[in-house]
């Protein structure tokens, strides 16, 4: 007789154990310092159950989920209104993934979760290149005094990563400022991904994370975002995108942040996270 | 280290194993013969993350959920587009329930899963009564030809049931000669739930199984629902006819059908049927 | 074969013809003076598929749509942008019904498009009294200037009418200035409907009119209107008050006003709007 | 006086006599075998008003509705609950229209109900060929077992229309099997429409039947979908596929399918699918 | 010429100059210690525009906005992500206006944001009482390990308070805990507010605070808020408990929180913030 | 102390003073003649809180609302349902802007108050031309016999500025005889952009006034309008357009007209029209 064990739900095809996982998907639900409308808390709630009206197989790929090994581990349960102490914690479970010699997929919350993953993918990479794709600069110094917020996260990590190693493309906002420390710390494509094709080529073996702010769509096809940001990408460039990135030879960690599921009730924003997600996952297993 | 075994998502205070279980709680996620406005399949989905709002301790029956010992089975898979082996498979899993001594909360799902849940409990407990509070008679003998219908659930249930043993309460809407039939077969209180009390005084010391139909509250405080009928209860009356039902010696199990989560989107409705369950559940454990 | 007729769309169980109808029912989608939050032109569009959902039987006043005669006169085409025609074309259709020897129920619109159907009956009736049920006053001698709007409708009516003629029930909004000229002119309860038994006692054998503004319920569970006015009454109350007015032997037509269906997609207030209508068509029939 | 017949709701431009039409225009609200969000059953009921926020005329074809003859014979009544039934009833209507000479365009409802209009366009012109537009494959051997279903649908008009007849485009998910299976049966352009202009060109001469699944537009455009699957084509694509069309000389049928419009309250997505039936409409004209 | 100086925002009827007002309104956008769902930060963004919707004069106490002397303050701007900070800028305002010898009412923002506004009158008036009306007990030691929370602003200020000084009413949701603590330290009616006008009587001539967390209000009538609650009191109860305050001689500063207007965007539940809003404030001026 | 002066509330960036301030903003709440669904009037009510999203530094002109001066004048306040006395009333005060020395750009409301902004440009620049971007034509003599009508307005200003003064882009809908008529008297692109920047070359050095009805976007992308006519242009098409328009060099004033915000409530559609009226001041100030 079946439904005898516990309720178990994870994201379509990740029904492996930890053990076995060559991937690790987990979630982080926090949006604790999202200032002007928050709900990122919410994406995974509404990401796994959707994930069913996807099938496990990608034609983009031509890979299916049900060949792979990845185990979804939930959601973080976060220490309630303490910046510091959420960020020690997902780095404290990504750097754990990565030492038992397994990669990851995060999904947010907001955008500041991803500075803790990516730290922990430095520390055990040296070498680290980050692929940052979103509509926003986010390279204040602080923001209102702040400097652990979503509008500083990259230059929290260029911190410790330094100068070349961090590539942004799709950018369409930001102060003038952040565009002029860009010119001389990152390389920044303006408004589209025309030139991504080419830098995956330098980036082709050397260790790469992947972190994805979902704003960079254009809020007219994604509504489901705290930062509408109009002018943004189509899907299909996204979907391209990812296509290119088959040819990164050592991707090592990834996320998907800012799906914010209230502000587009048809789903139709969420079916958008739940393929780029199938579609990171296929990129991430070998 | 936590998030190293599968997500488990279950209703909030009920994470106790099938085994060690005194009450099972499951979804039946089918809506296939609603003619009007269909959605109820999606209940369970927002139903157990909802639950998080809710305290397990009810102040009204000064009763916690951390006490209990209740399982939640999750919902059960069914064969799609098949009504009768749907009910076949609901018949099954509510039978097992019941031999293994355990009692049960089903959670809908449209009306018409109540009539093989209803069945298992008359199967194992010949002297049943059933009390059902809803808005509607659901007594027709047909729907358009169909005799496995919503519409039809309670005269269903009369086929096995015979007279006296079915009590309905808060009903206002059906066919005249659904109203003309229940004087003859049933006890039918129109409108509103004023001699629940009593009826219970009668029914003390016999088997009893509840069927909720939560369109029975009125569709201004509670809109999720795919059949709205105007000039409902409460949701403070349905609190109240649950604490009247404390005093009944043998609730064997329980259903609450009929919520359509998408029809409102601000979630009181899901709040209220949590509520509902939290409360039922609490009731069932002794 | 069906369907080889044009699409024909009525409200349930007014499928009769103009000649044999004993009662015609007709929408008025207009919205033209609209202050706060237009649209209640739509209304129309909403009640007809939705009433599909309700029965044709009233177990409230043990009636059947099925056994009456009622025809659906679809909606008035309105000239656009001109209140003065508007009102003019309203009162010379209602006028026509009048003379035909049928009654009406006229479906609005904003509240003064009862202006013209009031007008049509009195001039048949000329010792016509009107019932009002009502959130607001309606009593303005103008509003911003204007003498034609919605918020001046019963004030305009009383210049034919007189004083003496008006009872207004439910009010719990208005301007100082208009309850105070109440206090002279009209029949006014505040907040409630406990008078209207005794008032319906006094006007027994007179002809009347009852125009029901839906805003005289609750927002909280009639969210379905442009001005919610908090601390209205329930659907039970408004239910009650038409089981009440079985008692009036001349009621010779009636209106129901400011359903706004956009801003409830749950479809609760227009199915309170369908059930307010289906139970006054079984007041006007005999 | 106007209004003393009863109330006729047509699609915009579409209110000649059977008799005298060429083109026979019929909604199937018809959902059930829907297995992730049903709704598509509603699609009729919004079409038809929301048809007059378009103008008659086409500046794309340059042509106008008003010049043309079209029945719009409303919704099919459907037995409740019954697959085969339905479908039995779809085939019988769309069969007669045909017999009488008539072209017919039919409006969903899921997509299951184009494999009775296929079939009796089939059963016409023995040498039918079928253009097909979706999302998805529709290639399943059975859903679930059932072998009447959505995602079957062009799989069992296979059974009869036999190899080299189905030209599917816009196609971007399914299982690895039915990409495979198309491979051998039919022609199959993922992702986009750029062969369609070759294929029609192909197909000049032959009897073509069209079958659009709407949720072949991008999900971020049209959230209006049940099934949303991102990546999908514009609108102005899909503008250009009609207009290409024009080149057929024997489209003897058409549908229009999976509009569900409860997921897009903003009403963009019905507008979208009126719009395709009024440039459908005006290309099955001569 | 108008509208040659800036743009000005106020609640209806409160274009007093601070010199002048007897009464300050202001906004507290702030929901940053909020659990389960935020959005509480944009009450006041919807309340002033809203607000035309009413009318100045109160039917219910005979008294006008428009006699009045009120001042709109607009809202704090409050630094970004540091609780502690937030709470002694509204201290600091709070205290400012008690000492120019104003009263205050303010909007929240979620509940934690009353812990300042009401120290600020204890110190003012030590012998502060406090009329807390909600659906949760508040009472926690901490939340998470967080002191300063929503579901702590009761304990907390308690700790300043003392025994005696707390009246708490409509109370139904807590740990059991909380419950068993103010038998002791609070008084605290559950459920309903029947003793309301008992112990206003006893607080007559007491230097009185009030603190109203909307989510009294039953969420089946009041979906606007984060914390749905079923089983709350009606509209009309809220207006009856405000006029009953009319016997308090010695109301100092009052506070109404937790409106979350997304959640309800038929704009009902703005309309009751609205409305007790103006209710309160009439009752604030002499 | 802050919050002391009555609150203000302006557009991002645009707080100068009349006086100092080289261009003037705008609202016009009016949606008095539209036909289909209203609710432009709400857009202002949107527009400036949500412009908060914003950034004031463009990248795409790299220009910064800081570096200019700009007063936001707030709404109109229009007299009450007297279209004519409207008209005047928003021709006076833009009249009075340009006399002052002054550019402005106004923000309805429905198309049709650009007729009075137009006339007050052409009466000060007789050599006016205009730039209209919209999806309709707009060039009807009259709507329902009304010549002051949203349907109208470019052949209204056809009225005064005569031939060879009327760009229209984006046009794709609209009665035959319209785009008849425009073929002797304005210029008309169909469907797209593609030849506005050679017209901007013609444009270069003579006075232009730019009206922009955002209803030229899909409705896909933007579904916050009144009148969804699909097949519309891209909002980066908008964008370069704008940027196009940056080789004019004596733009005397502009429009944004048609948002119609509670058609999509994620926000997405008033972004959109922040970010083009960002981009419009920008263009706008020299």
């Amino acid at each position: 007789m079946k439904n005898k064990s516990l309720n178990v739900s994870t994201f379509i095809g990740c029904e492996n154990s930890y053990k076995e996982a060559e991937v690790v998907l987990f979630g982080v639900p926090f949006d604790g310092t999202t200032s002007f409308r928050p709900g990122t808390r919410f994406a995974m709630q509404h990401i796994r159950p959707d994930s069913y009206g996807l099938e496990t197989y990608s034609p983009y790929l031509d890979k299916d989920l049900e060949d792979t090994s990845i185990f979804d581990g939930g959601d973080l349960e976060l220490p309630f209104g303490n910046t510091g102490r959420v960020i020690e914690q997902i780095f404290e479970y990504s750097q754990e993934v990565l030492q038992d010699g397994k990669k990851f997929l995060m999904v947010g919350g907001e955008h500041l979760v991803s500075l803790p993953t990516i730290k922990a993918a430095h520390e055990k990479y040296p070498e680290l290149h980050v692929i940052h794709i979103d509509a926003h600069t986010d390279l204040r110094e602080d923001y209102l005094g702040e400097k652990l917020s979503h509008a500083s996260v990259i230059r929290r990590s260029h911190d410790f990563l330094g100068d070349g190693r961090i590539f942004q493309f799709g950018i369409r906002s930001g102060l003038k400022e952040e565009f002029d420390w860009a010119k001389e710390h990152t390389y920044l494509e303006r408004f589209s991904l025309y030139t991504l094709k080419e830098k995956i080529g330098e980036l082709k073996d050397v260790p790469v994370y992947i972190t994805m702010d979902l704003d960079v769509l254009d809020p007219g096809i994604f509504p489901g975002t705290g930062t509408p940001e109009p002018g943004g990408i189509t899907y299909r460039e996204l979907l391209e995108a990812i296509q290119q990135m088959q040819a990164l030879n050592q991707i090592v960690a990834a996320d998907v942040v800012e799906l914010s599921p209230a502000y587009d009730p048809s789903g139709a924003s969420t079916a958008m996270a739940c393929k780029t997600i199938r579609e990171l996952l296929l990129t991430l297993v070998k």
